[in-house]
């Protein structure tokens, strides 16, 4: 039996997040049943990501593993003509046995948009955060210095009474850069793991300094205390997108 | 009476063009209408230009002559406040009494998108041209010099049995420029005014060229032709945006 390594890529305004739900249109339940009327298989998709409600992705990558012998290119083909037009398979491959979308992922990449000037932008809507008062690049920048390497996150995961203390909250991050073009300003996180939130939150908390609420120097403040409620407000999901998994060379199609 | 220009952006997929019509919606009909709430008074707003149905703006001008004695500043945000999330007033500005939206403009600058890749791209699926096979630049770019300098239009208007054979069809294109960046081609068009149809057809044409249906040399003989006939495919309006209109110095805001 084959496993198949899709990239996808969607845009999440419709849709409540990645994970299959009971009543409620997710990207892996449309992934799943668009497979399932080809092979005629019930079939589970694992994503390297869970994306929350209204996130996209430019490249999320999805296993599943299938008895029909299908050739990848055809599976790519196949899926894009029964999925709506808001998911679309970018590349399918086989890959080995033991591959894991989740597991095996040696890191992801996020990229944070957030449309800055007074004015709204009608065709940046769905992909972006409009905030109106002027962000101060450098001071984010200081800011974002602080969450790059191996850090307890703790303070930037998702408000939940449910997390149990021992819950392992480090993660390292290996990039959070800021840039700046015209109106638009993009800021790029890549890590090995990330927590729920955490990226939302730790825009928000940049955004937080950038419009002067907070001082740079308190995100690493933020960090050690561990306490959620320290951190930012959490930036809204539709300015954030999947950019990139990437994986060991050695799980690189057979 | 003081005449107000407004820069706006809009996504046009839910509107039949910028032109007021009887029974459909519009950009025109969409800033009139929120203007009159504002002014209570009947108003016309002059566009630059008439983009067709599902072309976007990020920067089409518009004026309007006007008794209600508003800053412009509080004219963009009260417009803002009231028309829908698909258009948005970038900037407005009070005018000599003697501009005209149309008239007075230099220039104006048009890019075209295609996503040249097999899968479609769900993000893009609005704003860019999808063509799976690939695209042959250096032919493109080869064809696009044919159309740059004071040239006769005529072969790229649209198909209409009223036109007459008087018309102006003589426009100076000072630009016509292609740039690919990964799976993205954009094609940047600016002229001093531009015929119905005239970049999609443009389009359309280079884009038969770069998938080697036509040779780069055929665009001057379909421009010498002045012959509608000749010319390619009318690319989809929906890879279209209106990107920028120039205006002399002394134009500027008083």
């Amino acid at each position: 039996m084959p496993t198949i390594l899709l990239t996808v890529e969607y845009e999440g305004t419709a849709y409540c997040g990645w994970q299959r739900q009971a009543a409620a249109p997710t990207i892996q339940a449309a992934l799943e049943n668009a497979i399932a009327v080809i092979s005629r298989e019930a079939v589970t998709v694992t994503g390297a990501g869970r994306t929350d409600a209204g996130v996209h992705a430019l490249a999320q990558t999805a296993h599943f593993v299938t008895g029909a012998s299908l050739p990848p290119e055809a599976w790519r083909r196949a899926l894009n003509a029964l999925l709506p037009d808001d998911i679309a398979i970018i590349n399918a491959e086989i890959v080995r046995d033991d591959f894991h979308a989740r597991f095996s992922a040696l890191s992801k990449a996020y990229r944070y948009t957030i449309v800055n000037r007074p004015p709204p932008s009608p065709l940046a809507r769905r992909t972006a955060w409009h905030l109106p008062r002027p962000l101060h690049l450098a001071a984010m920048r200081r800011a974002a210095s602080s969450v790059v390497g191996c850090r307890d996150f703790a303070a930037f995961r998702a408000a939940d009474p449910t997390h149990a203390a021992s819950d392992d909250t480090v993660c390292r991050l290996s990039r959070c850069v800021i840039s700046r073009r015209g109106d638009v300003l993009t800021i790029d996180v890549e890590g090995n793991r990330f927590l729920k939130y955490m990226v939302r939150n730790i825009v928000g908390t940049l955004a937080e300094v950038g419009l002067g609420k907070r001082r740079p120097g308190e995100v690493r403040t933020i960090l050690e205390s561990r306490d959620r409620r320290n951190a930012g407000v959490t930036a809204p999901p539709h300015g954030l997108t999947l950019v990139a998994v990437t994986y060991p060379e050695s799980d690189a199609p057979r």
